[in-house]
């Protein structure tokens, strides 16, 4: 079905964001299909779900070989932990909004009324479509040039933010638990900076008595800042 | 660590089995190295865990744009199906079998004793790594190319084996329940042709009555037919 005047205007100012311009660009216009509106318009049959499919696979293909080839030493635990928190639904969700990518669905009534655009499934489905549409209309090697130029630096943030690894929180109330059986509590003290950069400082209390502080981007690291912080007055002490 | 002569007299007599021979024989080499090995020899420290990470991703990717792009009309749901059995570890197994992979595997003493190269995972393993290793060694075409030589017949057999799209024993007790209750039997009636091409004939039994007759190249596969053949004839009678 030939695409409309207004869908490729849309189409190229996509192509602008995102500095890659499609040679099929039926390919991108199915990507930026919906299921909801092929269900709902007749004549036009394709949504992106076969490419969601395919982008699924190419998107831990590519993580996959970024981590085997950069981390060298890290053992295959490792790498498959990290996998599966850089391919995941919330990673592509965020991955999509960097070029609102969901705002260029065409979705069915139903489903644009009730905020399709904004789901968070539906905005990682809309990024694997994306990826495979670019991949299909050139190559391997340009979808990987792609995601290294836009999303390196996120995607260090995720590969680097081991605090899943580290869990002080347990820990520390592991030690407790054998010491004292006291169940830690965390207290939120400070909130500052702007909207977009916050950061938030956490006190871990036993009983009333603060025994450190962490601070963080968000409570939960703060969280596990404050934690590791006690343990390492903990380490100071018996060491 | 340098390759003992024995040890590379034994790869480049894999080489000649697959057709393909390694740039970098300590790539083929550590694919061949189990886990257990690493931990029982000092000096050689790197099994194929990592490499088997990287070709379990590059497995699913190639399986995944291969179906995409030979069955154009089939859904979402049927690729992800489809792929989820070609993709898997006994599926992985039978490959390694092809070209006995695991008897190539350096084991330490203990999982060797246990038979570690008869386990179903290790030679999954095995052949994820074994794809690894010639994808870093060479390209994607050239790993592509070589599982579509050595695999397409087997791939096509688990694609077209839609039995398990279509459980006819699984309706056929369905239909039997709401109407009798009595339990369906199958039995192997025939049993012919040379050892490699078998086939075989199943009845489906309703109490001492024959119901109808299936043949498949298993038995399973001639259970379906024999359900498939008496659902045939109900519909007739009732349609």
């Amino acid at each position: 079905m030939a695409i409309s005047k207004d869908r490729l205007k849309k189409i190229e100012e996509f192509e602008e964001k995102i500095g890659y311009s499609f040679n099929d660009k039926e390919l991108i216009d199915v990507a930026f299909t919906h299921s909801s509106y092929t269900n709902e318009v007749k004549g036009k049959k394709k949504s992106n779900e076969r490419l969601e499919f395919l982008g699924d696979s190419i998107l831990d293909m590519i993580v996959s070989e970024i981590l085997f080839k950069n981390y060298s030493q890290k053992p295959e635990g490792w790498l498959t932990k990290t996998r599966s928190r850089l391919v995941c639904t919330s990673s592509f969700a965020k991955a999509c909004e960097k070029f609102q990518m969901s705002s260029y669905l065409n979705f069915g009534n139903g489903e644009k009324q009730g905020g399709g655009e904004l789901k968070k499934h539906v905005k990682a489905d809309t990024f694997e479509a994306v990826c495979a549409a670019i991949y299909l209309d050139s190559s391997y090697e340009n979808l990987f040039n792609f995601l290294v130029t836009n999303y390196k630096a996120e995607a260090l943030h995720v590969i680097n933010d081991d605090s899943i690894f580290n869990d002080y929180k347990t820990k520390l109330q592991e030690y407790h638990n054998a010491k004292d059986k006291k169940i830690l509590k965390y207290e939120l003290t400070k909130e500052e900076g702007p909207e977009h950069s916050k950061t938030f400082t956490m006190a871990v209390k036993l009983g009333n008595k603060i025994l450190a502080y962490g601070v963080g981007k968000n409570k939960k690291q703060a969280e596990q800042m404050a934690a590791k912080a006690a343990f390492e007055k903990i380490n100071k002490k018996n060491g």
